[in-house]
């Protein structure tokens, strides 16, 4: 226990139970104290965006006793997904939790979930909706989500099965606008105690434990084998190996942002880049810079087979024929350009050349 | 069958057996073919490093196709690590197979496996010093290693339990110095097939079936598992992913090799690096320069969490005392510069200044 938590009584003057502060209700508060400290201004209003089960209900409870401590008002946002029988019930149970734990404003949000894009995907663009309304409607600056360790280790081994590289392998992110996840360092089975600590019962969603998920099947499966065979803390090493390669990914993001105007030009129809630049630096810089620019230029997000296609038109020129992405997306090479362009032209006519 | 692959008699002119050319031959000769191409001298020796596993057999039996057809010459060395019964009769069965292949000159070189360092890390600290050996002193260019695809997914998911980041999920590289590996595209099962097909018995090395060693267990039982639950091509998808990685780390090494020089200079002691340059670049940089300061300048390896402290000198700093590394190393504050010493020194007297 860390000397500058004060040990709690059971009861408050006013007569209401306290938790008593166990290590793992110390370890979920530490962290959320470390996410609120980031700066918010006075009396600030932060969400915690609670289904009501283990890992956000933790965070519920840790944020409403950090918040007032860091100068900032809490507040929970339920969202109710409809996927469920009595899923209103469970977000009303939910909401009564919130309340209890002294949050406020408490908002119950129902969503309809049209299943585009698959049923995980539909699900969760319509929850984020839901909660960038919530946060817009109370003015608030943050809305915290209960990702917690598992959850990362889980995503990044799923981003090895889809086999797309570091930016896959990266997982979640401590802070994405005005996202936050205090609880990545945190393991789920902490949660879960610090809940049955602070006598606080938190819903198990049916979903967790449906095998059609393939994030179910990771938790359930998965991470138990690679955590018998290859020894514990596997978990924890997929987390770090996410820290890291996000901290990679961020790296070759400033860098591309840093060089990407002097290395483009408008072109004809499009978009072209310096073959020189393109051949004087890495694969991996290369390769990125032409990700990038299909992106951002057509909205295309090419494959690694596609990207190195495109790239050989550097690396291993011979004269060979333009390369047809998606979306109409033609790239070409002209002199001393590779050009990217929707038209079919393959003239190279820089506008500032 | 590509059109490029004359198809073959079974019996050729002198009466030999030839092998029928199935797609799974088909594929490890592409692969070699590929490799070979990449610039030897006429007349060059090649060795194949031979073990008599079906991986490296089919790897011999394709360079002893593909090689003469590149006006190259190959041979084989068998190590033998003396640490089975009979493990004299495996190496001199596998000898017999590479000269039937037409491989010459073919070598047994038999090594004394010490256990320093662990049992793994020993035999192969004791099989690259044989290989070493044996292409100095055949003067062979180039030694091929059996690795496959099947090897490099393995390689990723124990890069994954130990966690420490980019650089240990980027699996084996198809080239280090002499060292070729072209089978990392090709299955496993692809070269055992190769092998039936042509008619060669690969020896089955009981190591493979022994769980105690970690990779054992990755191949009997994680891979199998990742694979059912996250669908097939997982070890496809890993070993994409070790390509990626491998890129990024060589666009680290390759910028880190560029502006080491200015970033750096030798201190009382030791070396400083400019806190300025630090501060201003993203985290995965400032922690890999600092990471090979300490590991060119003192021979020391720093793990994660200590880089991060040292990292802290410029990112957090507020007056806090030297951080102490292994091997007596210590990082130190001083001014405009991180200073790396091992005398407990702090005084900063760059020499160019």
């Amino acid at each position: 226990m860390p000397s500058d938590e004060p040990s709690e009584p059971r009861v408050d003057a006013s007569g209401a139970r306290r938790p008593r502060l166990t290590p793992p209700i110390a370890d979920v508060r530490r962290a959320v104290r470390g996410a609120l400290a980031e700066g918010f201004a006075d009396d600030t209003l932060v969400l915690v965006a609670l289904s009501g089960g283990a890992d956000s209900l933790a965070l519920a409870a840790a944020t409403a006793f950090e918040a007032p401590r860091a100068g900032l008002r809490a507040g929970a946002v339920i969202v109710d997904h409809g996927l469920q029988d009595a899923s209103d019930e469970v977000a009303a149970r939910a909401a009564g939790q919130a309340r209890a734990l002294g949050l406020d404003p408490v908002l119950v949000r129902r969503v309809v979930v049209d299943g585009e894009g698959g049923p995980e995907a539909s699900a969760r663009s319509a929850r984020y909706a839901a909660l960038d309304a919530a946060a817009a409607e109370t003015g608030a600056a943050a809305v915290l989500l209960g990702h917690t360790l598992d959850d990362q280790a889980e995503t990044v081994l799923l981003g090895l099965a889809r086999g797309s590289g570091g930016g896959s392998l990266s997982g979640m992110a401590a802070r994405t606008g005005r996202y936050l996840r205090p609880l990545l360092g945190i393991r789920r089975a902490t949660t879960r105690q610090a809940c049955l600590d602070a006598g606080l019962e938190p819903w198990d969603d049916p979903h967790n434990a449906d095998a059609s998920y393939a994030r179910v099947r990771v938790r359930d499966h998965v991470l138990p084998v690679l955590e018998a065979e290859l020894g514990p803390g596997i978990a924890e090493a997929l987390a770090r190996t996410a820290e890291q390669l996000r901290e990679d990914e961020q790296a070759f993001d400033a860098q591309i942002e840093e060089f990407i105007e002097e290395v483009c030009e408008p072109a004809e129809a499009g978009i072209a880049i310096s073959t020189g630049w393109l051949a004087a630096n890495p694969a991996a810089l290369r390769q990125r810079v032409i990700r990038h620019v299909v992106a951002s230029e057509f909205g295309v997000s090419l494959s690694r087979v596609q990207t190195l296609e495109v790239a050989r038109l550097v690396t291993d020129w011979h004269g060979q024929g333009p390369v047809d992405l998606p979306a109409g997306v033609r790239a070409t090479r002209a002199g001393r350009h590779l050009v990217f362009s929707t038209t079919g032209s393959t003239e190279v006519l820089p506008h500032d050349h």
